[in-house]
């Protein structure tokens, strides 16, 4: 019996949503538990919002961030007309300051910015069709990034994938979640194996909560037993997204993306990265200069207010690794696949 | 200022006593939070206490299980002299069956079928004292192996270890926290980063809270992240231990050696097993042929009760891996060190 149900792809989570004049957005913090949302009416929620993981992934801080400047706009106008551009100017540090490695926000502000600069008069509906393009081109790009993505997938039946891209992550489908999701719709592949990404716990709490929602089988796994799944044979693929590609192809994505990376080459199985043109950052040479994000050592110390660990006990919290564009089988972005990523195959991407 | 406190090898933690006839186990379920003991009084009890981890380690279990062997030939010889020998012989299949994947278990258990077979009338101080000799060599060959393996830490300031492997999971002293422990007061290392080691976080809740009673710098780390820190230079070896080796050198181990072990090449870095020669399974030709013990999927998908994941959510938690010998640089045994171990070497090793 083939148990799956549709051949249209199916993606039914939004987590960021514009609503009458405010930004609606899915508390990630909650999930799986509960399915609560947040309002936001200015710059500064916005900012603490991203900040604070209420919204997460690097395409849906970018459209998050892309609203948060229509509200800072929005507020400037209503205090000052006359000079609502000098305060949507200082609005912005604050919306990029959120999170350092995701390099969409920048992306996503500086079109908000060039929007703003085309504004002669009143600019919140100007910036809000920006908003709205930035969010839907997103997600017509990870339609575009299912299909061609998927066309590897053929007869690798099972495939794992690290923290959430889905949905969740993004303005709708997802990243690598949305390969997945059109592979599965065009039965290339029967199930999925998530590791579970510690210590944000993204695969349990976000991923299997996604793909229950979409009925698309999913088994959670440790982070470290992703190479036992490899050696078992257990998967072909690895199906990543990126919340930056430096212009050698080297990618910075959520911490453990690199070890599936190294285990995956040493396997001999494909590795595939699955990111928007958006999320490449030419103007970084390589690796090195991507700036990893730290956060509090809590994250893996505690769990919902329970100590894991002893008291005083020290902990090294990256939550980002950079794997090497070299152990990438293939980036799969909206203009098209570049096997082996390198700098001369990124700037003919990009051209 | 050196913080090193010390050039004796510290070591404030007994995991494993007799006591008044009865058998004193740490309850390690509920460290770091409480320090707290079992005390137990039958083969039962003590193959619970093996079976839901209250006592775990491969070596600990093998002593546990020793000293559960001399309750259960107490109990026979009160219950009926004559026939106490068939008695005790039905109740040691309920320890060796209470975990799968650690042979020492079994070697203690032979060891104390052996010396039951020697006993002439009144057993229990005979086998008290074969348990007690098994709880003594396993101590003494640690602090062996720790002279041994410390040598080969020269210059490396900082090791990665796995799950635990100290005085809580042996007799004492520990086999590859052994090792660390004689580097640190050979003042050859100065820190240790310890990976968290999901899902039953004995890096976090055992490691760092032994390593902290004797004052030993510990830095804990997603299991995701040591890849991360192999690639910044942060650690110069991987240091675990073992729950079974083949006769070919394949080393079973907690679900994450494996993916340490393929890091460490990918790296260049040293990826030291310690182990003392019970834990070599001459009767067991590679790998594959040993059983990895599966846990039930809540210990993936709850914490203390909380869920991680959605309900019905589905999980794969295979608890130990396979790392093949070729991916060893060094085993470290009382016995001898051997580099990148084969059948032959173990072979010579155990002549």
């Amino acid at each position: 019996m083939n148990t799956q149900q549709t051949e249209a792809p199916a993606d039914n989570v939004r987590a960021v949503q514009w609503t009458d004049g405010r930004l609606k957005i899915l508390d990630q913090r909650l999930l799986p538990a509960r399915v609560d949302y947040l309002v936001l009416s200015t710059v500064e929620e916005v900012a603490a919002a991203i900040r604070d993981m209420a919204v997460r992934g690097a395409p849906a801080i970018g459209i998050a961030a892309a609203y948060g400047a229509v509200l800072g706009a929005a507020r400037a106008w209503e205090r000052q007309p006359d000079t609502w551009r000098r305060e949507f100017q200082r609005q912005l540090p604050l919306l990029l300051a959120a999170r350092p490695t995701a390099v969409n926000l920048r992306w996503a502000l500086d079109r908000m910015q060039a929007a703003a600069e085309r504004c002669q008069a009143y600019p919140v509906d100007a910036l809000l069709r920006e908003a709205t393009a930035i969010h839907q081109e997103d997600t017509a790009a990870n339609h575009a990034m299912g299909r061609i993505g998927a066309e590897y997938l053929r007869n690798s039946r099972a495939v794992l994938t690290h923290c959430n891209t889905g949905s969740l992550a993004t303005g709708g489908f997802g990243t690598a979640l949305g390969v997945i999701r059109t592979a599965y719709s065009q039965y290339l592949i029967d199930t999925v194996y998530a590791s579970e990404t510690r210590p944000w716990l993204q695969g349990s709490r976000l991923t299997a909560w996604e793909l229950q929602q979409d009925r698309i089988p999913v088994t959670l796994v440790a982070d470290s037993a992703a190479a036992w799944l490899m050696q078992s044979g257990r998967v072909g693929w690895v199906i990543v997204g990126a919340d930056r590609i430096a212009a050698n192809g080297d990618v910075a994505n959520k911490i453990g993306t690199y070890a599936h990376a190294v285990n995956a080459r040493h396997h001999g199985l494909g590795f595939m990265v699955v990111a928007p043109v958006s999320t490449i950052d030419a103007a970084t040479a390589d690796g090195k200069a991507i700036e990893i994000e730290e956060r509090k050592s809590s994250e893996l110390l505690e769990y919902a207010g329970i100590r894991l660990a002893p008291a005083e006990a020290q902990a090294y919290n990256p939550v980002f690794d950079i794997t090497p564009g070299h152990l990438v089988t293939v980036l799969v972005t909206e203009k098209g696949a570049v096997e082996a990523p390198d700098a001369e195959k990124i700037r003919r991407l990009l051209r």
